[in-house]
């Protein structure tokens, strides 16, 4: 998978919007921050890692493109570009951890000229999207040798390239596994209710040639059953000190039904992702998103008005059901070794 | 829940239009057995039982309409009715179950005068139609004794009354327990791909007061995790002889969640489900299903076209994961205990 999600270029940034996949693929780009804030509320842009990059390009472009006479005015408008940015998606924490790097480096940079200060905000921001694309490299070459050649393997949601720079988390050991000669075969989950699954991830293994089927989340168990899957890889939205796993609502249920069958269970995700000051799973707080998302499809009612839904973004996943953790440091089989990488 | 799906009034057949669920509640009737036919056939009335009944009721209105001048005009009008209501849903057992006990009712009564005969079809739909009805009762009756004031319940699919004629299978007992003063309130999968219980699970609960909540499928695991959901209860497409279940594809997972968080799983079915010449659940034939039923929504496409999409009907929960079998004759606690039903 050498494919992008996001990157810059002749002073531009360059995304592929991913609210028009599967149907359309279409690579856009901008030198406006104001204009790239927009994708980032649009969704054009999404996956925790991918939003953190493009908040750290966005400063690059205010930077670059600033109208600026003096310092005192590139640092006004640097202010106000971080909060356009910040303000985009409320929740990303990975966002913010973006900003702030950016925000360092300019506090860093304080005293010298201006145009130093630019190319440090430009500087930066490449060597996060750079850092981004080799965690995810390293990552997978850590998962990759779990994988053996004929696996199938299920994954839920996107933790993919789209997710990120490129290679993605979960995704990142298949790739790299399948450029090392094995031959694997994938399961998505569609994942409702936003089907990152049906639309992603779906669409990223088979661009990059991955044998892929999409399968609705309920009907995991009876292929496991059937003994069609052999493995099973996903990623994480936080990891706590006990070795619990918040990640995208359903990877519970996957986990539980990979137990049952004995199938190794694996999380793949960057260090930023393990929360050694979160004791369990337990403390982990569970956004509840709108019910939208699950009555209506594209404007369609398929629930009755008078009827509530409950929709929550995540669930936590027991580290008992964790096969192995897999970070840019390596592999940890059991809870204890996750600690060694604090 | 005094509410008929499908029945006979003035000489015509009734049913409420589940196509138009949840949004549109729109009942519709004729005393034309073709129309009825074109209705099966897209899918306005659903549900192995209901779709029986509604055979049955067919075969009475071509009766009452002949417009035959001798028997034999009679016979061929007969003949020429089963082999339309039969084609249309070529492979509803219960649909053939019907029109055959109405044949036989036709045969019993040959050598009688022709208004007999019309009279005799008529009577054997409704007492069809009758059986249906008392059977999900009795259903009900049993199952009510599970539940215990205050149980939350999760179901899947819809085994409810838009399903049979009245009360459901899987539903019945939640109707029944409500009835008698109990506290429930359930929790419904939404069942992709078809989304059953989001569209009429959920509609039929609402519409005779029964609180309820609309999950999509791989959320029930966390609300087990949060000691949200006390039982489980769903019903069946077939129960081979050694207990194992067939019903709509994601009941497994939904019983290897409930069995790792220690909750009760029944299946509430009509004997007619109970197929004691399959000796196991592996050997009951699952019928996969179009690509459509997951890629599309309404027209749009959700998964790239050169993916293919795994689409099975059904799933087999082994007997080791229910708790107890219900069915008209009383609650099975053990797999032996069906066997004395036979």
């Amino acid at each position: 998978m050498e494919f992008a999600t996001i990157y810059w270029q002749d002073e531009r940034v360059y995304l592929i919007d991913q609210t028009l996949l599967p149907n359309n693929e279409k690579i856009i780009s901008t030198n406006d921050y104001h204009e790239l804030a927009e994708w980032i509320k649009e969704l054009k842009v999404r996956g925790a890692p991918a939003i953190g990059v493009a908040g750290a390009l966005g400063m690059a472009l205010a930077a670059i493109y600033s109208s600026a006479n003096s310092k005192d005015e590139l640092f006004d408008e640097l202010v106000k570009a971080r909060g356009v940015l910040s303000s985009t998606r409320p929740t990303a924490v990975n966002l913010f951890w973006a900003l702030d790097k950016i925000w360092s480096e300019i506090m860093h940079l304080r005293d010298e000229e201006m145009f130093r200060i630019r190319l440090g905000v430009v500087t930066k921001a490449l060597s996060i999207w750079q850092e981004d694309r080799m965690i995810c490299m390293r990552i997978g070459k850590h998962a990759a040798t779990l994988f053996n050649d004929g696996d199938t393997v299920l994954t839920h949601c996107n933790a993919g390239s789209l997710a990120t720079v490129m290679y993605g988390t979960a995704l990142s050991g298949i790739y790299e596994a399948v450029s090392q000669g094995k031959k694997i075969s994938v399961y998505a989950d569609e994942t409702r209710p936003l089907l990152q699954g049906a639309r992603l991830t779906s669409w990223e293994l088979n661009k990059s040639g991955v044998p892929v089927t999409v399968i609705c989340d309920n009907m995991a168990a009876s292929l496991m059953a059937k003994g069609k899957i052999n493995k099973v890889i996903v990623g994480a939205d936080r990891i706590a000190n006990n070795g619990d796993v918040a990640n995208k609502i359903g990877t519970l249920s996957v986990a539980i039904n990979a137990k049952y069958f004995g199938i190794d269970f694996y999380v793949a995700a960057p260090m930023s992702t393990f929360d050694f000051n979160i004791i369990e799973g337990s403390m982990i707080p569970i956004e509840e998103r709108d019910r939208s998302e699950v009555a209506m499809f594209n404007g369609i009612k398929i629930v009755p008005d008078d009827v509530p839904v409950y929709n929550p973004a995540f669930d936590v996943t027991p580290a008992k059901l964790v096969t192995a953790w897999i970070s840019e440091k390596g592999i940890a089989m059991k809870v204890k070794d996750i600690r060694n990488w604090r």
